[in-house]
């Protein structure tokens, strides 16, 4: 058994190498690259995976998991090993299974078909017609039932799609969380609509990018982002990625006149980025050394974007260096206002605009129906007619056309189905471990206020970040909050602050 | 024969697809990724290295070219094929011969030795105490010289090395070549020393390092850098690399008081770029787009830092500019002056920073000593007196210590023996090319006073740059100039230049 694990580790380098290298390609691709070498590079990337793929599901691979005797009942094998050592026992079958289970042909098929659907997808949005997508969008959800199948579940077709981002999660268990939180959040949402809505003209001023830059840089900075290991650029979508244990970097962007926009994002990636510079030395260079699903990775960006960079703390401390930085703009505005107008809570079409209160809505009602879609309860020619009026009823409000509404994202087109959930399930959990760290450190706002942040980025890398892959989503959540997923914290969290900005409490 | 060769243009297709990633790869620890991640991405560079040698080295290669009736005799293969794919065929012959003659021991005995030599290199130049790399370099001359054996020759062994950068040039051919031309360049040497040396302080003053870079930048894309399909970095050694037919990107190095290495930099790295950007859309994608030899990369290098760059034309063109960029430093400073300064001669000890004249006899140095190494006629031992001796002879001075003498260079720590030769080919090639382009053209100067590169470039395209490793540099240097590599058109063009710069001539 030792040696079938020490060779497995030996394979699962290469493909832990590999991956890196994946992804320094793919950064140059979206930060350094010119456009003109688009197409070969796409080459480039396609060899990278289909090398990654067989090496992946080689049968040498398939050989040593069996040997370990890890199988579905037992993924992490019968060795008598350590519990990392039973963590990479476990997440190496959990990926060759997926992927050995995939045949070539319909590998190959859904890549072509996201293709296609792709270019369908942006002619349909650029002219809000949801039928140039809708053939696509069948056979992808087709492709995607059949992909199910082939991966095998025991409830719904769902959790073996769930399964790719969010590993050991089904269906069920997120519709538990979702129902009451839906019913709760758009409560909520109705309420504040109620009240009179803060003022938010001062943010949408105009915001030299250069000086927006170098404050973002300064913030991400303090808060523990560690610049001698990674760096920031900028992209057209913003996002994380990891080159090297070392070598962890960020992207963003700027616009004028989305100020708030450019520096949560920073905060945003900052924070996917602390988690994943945050893994134990014992897991470095190892598989292990990764965030251990999108949902634990997703609740530490927001944590950092909403919990820390929303909160009133954040901005006493702050606040003065920008309306220093940025004098013209803020002229007259005070630190409550500003606050406030951070804070915006307003239903609205797009899901990434969104704001804290509403954003897990646009969420729930894409969970819903993707997995309607799936088990063919919802026909996908009258989608955009469900979109709608779950719309109306989640967020009281119905798009004018689908490019605002069905159209809005990429997804689908890329075949990502179950993807969705997690950027909620971030958000609770989010919730949830701030509310253990408060148990143990204190009042949060406090150490914020403090204007060092070492003691809260110590706390998450001491209960979350060092564990990387080697505790399960629901196993750290556990350990670190003695329950599991519970969304009331997140409500909570919720009231508490929304009570205070737009003045609920005593209704 | 069809079937065979489809099926090794694929298999070549995948080796071309990660030559590219490498170069990305490495691309991006040159510029881009912070120091604290060197180490794993070693590691990413030392698995991309052996993926690819075990797909060039696989049997079914070895099948493929025993099919296409490729051997020693005719690398080329017995097949009824256009040009092009005659020498696809011949090019992946020597690639996969190469490779596939060299045990895997040695291969890795060879890089862990150069990684000893490396540190202890690096040890004995801080030193000035050649008796700290003796030891190491006697291991990397032994290790060459079973390289040499496993891959074959038929005169000398260094022939085997040097075909590895100049494939198919020989010792005897160089020696020829070298034999004449060193006494040549010591004789012009001699005579440009006895002459009052030109003025240079000026372009010694301290010149802003962003000035530097818009105005190299300027130069490098009036030339005809395509910065739509490359970009301009900086990196710790100036360099070129190809990451994609559409991406060949160069880097240079400022330095505020080195206004002139900077700039020279930028134009013999934008050479090295246009070669590779010029290659024929016939053979892109195809492991043919790539230059043929080092030697001939080398002549378009030179040809536009020396022979367009350091000419009077050239700074009748931008000198205005220059000195409107950089009025305070150039205050005074004729034209003429100017030029002088850019092309002074003088005898100095570092080869990477010699004058065009004095360059050559620093290859011719090292071309005699490993060859002589090699051979065994000369013990490492008595390197530093030989070195020092041979300076002596050819330059007229002696180094005060090894640091500055035989220890300057990294290549032999590397294990790089027979590489040095192909920078000297490159000055004559250059030269060479220039007498035929000029015999078509006209007046080169004419053309350069002009502001319009383009027929220049054109005609190195026509003639050179879209063959890519279609000809071999014997074959390319025939048809392009009608005879063998010929010194004579170098001395020709360094006695007539350096003539009018010193007043040599009627002596």
């Amino acid at each position: 058994m030792k040696e079938s694990l020490g060779n497995l580790k030996k394979a699962a380098r290469e493909l832990y190498l590999l991956e890196h290298t994946q992804a320094t390609v793919s950064w140059d691709q979206e930060t350094q690259m010119p456009d003109a070498a688009n197409e070969e590079r796409s080459d480039q990337l396609a060899l990278l995976e289909g090398i990654m793929h067989q090496k992946l599901t080689s049968p040498e691979i398939g050989r040593l998991l069996s040997a370990l005797g890890a199988d579905d009942e037992k993924p992490e094998g019968k060795g008598n090993f350590d519990i990392e050592d039973k963590a990479f026992v476990r997440e190496m079958y959990r990926s060759y299974s997926r992927a050995s289970r995939l045949p070539e042909k319909l590998v190959t098929e859904i890549a072509r078909q996201t293709g296609l659907a792709h270019s369908s997808w942006v002619e349909a949005r650029k002219n809000a017609d949801f039928s140039l997508f809708e053939e696509d969008l069948e056979k992808i959800i087709e492709l995607n039932r059949e992909k199910a199948g082939k991966i095998g579940y025991k409830d719904h077709p769902y959790d073996a799609l769930l399964d790719e981002y969010e590993p050991w999660m089904t269906a069920s268990k997120v519709e538990e969380v979702f129902g009451p939180l839906g019913k709760n959040l758009a409560d909520l949402t109705a309420r504040i609509a109620k009240k009179k809505q803060v003022e938010t003209s001062f943010v949408e001023k105009k915001y030299p990018v250069d000086k927006q830059n170098a404050f973002g840089t300064k913030v991400v900075e303090k808060l523990g982002y560690d610049f001698g290991r990674g760096r920031l650029d900028i992209s057209a979508h913003p996002f994380t990625t990891t080159l090297g244990t070392n070598d962890v970097r960020i992207t963003t962007r700027y616009d004028e006149s989305l100020v708030l926009s450019g520096l949560f994002s920073n905060i945003h990636e900052g924070g996917h980025a602390m988690y994943e510079m945050g893994v134990g030395e014992n897991i470095q260079g190892n598989i292990l050394a990764a965030g251990v699903s999108l949902g634990i990775h997703e609740s530490q960006s927001r944590f950092w974007e909403n919990m820390i960079g929303r909160s009133r703390a954040f901005w006493e401390i702050f606040y003065p260096d920008f309306q220093k930085t940025f004098s013209k703009q803020t002229e007259g505005v005070s630190l409550d206002d500003f606050y406030k107008a951070v804070n915006r809570v307003e239903p609205s079409f797009i899901r990434v605009e969104a704001d804290e209160v509403t954003y897990s809505l646009h969420v729930i009602l894409r969970f819903e129906i993707e997995k309607a879609m799936l088990s063919g309860d919802l026909k996908v020619s009258s989608l955009p007619d469900e979109w709608n009026r779950r719309m109306k009823s989640l967020l009281g409000i119905v798009p004018a056309d689908d490019s605002e509404g069905v159209l809005q994202d990429v997804h689908w087109s890329a075949g990502l189905i179950g993807y969705f959930p997690t950027y909620a399930l971030g958000n609770l959990y989010a919730a949830q471990f701030m509310n253990s760290m408060e148990n143990q450190l204190g009042d949060v706002g406090k150490i914020v206020r403090s204007g060092d942040f070492s003691s809260i980025l110590g706390w998450l890398r001491e209960n979350i970040h060092q564990y990387g892959r080697v505790y399960p989503a629901e196993k750290l959540c556990r350990r670190v909050t003695g329950e599991s997923l519970n969304p009331d914290y997140f409500m909570h969290y919720l009231e508490n602050k929304y009570g205070e900005v737009y003045g609920l409490r005593g209704n």
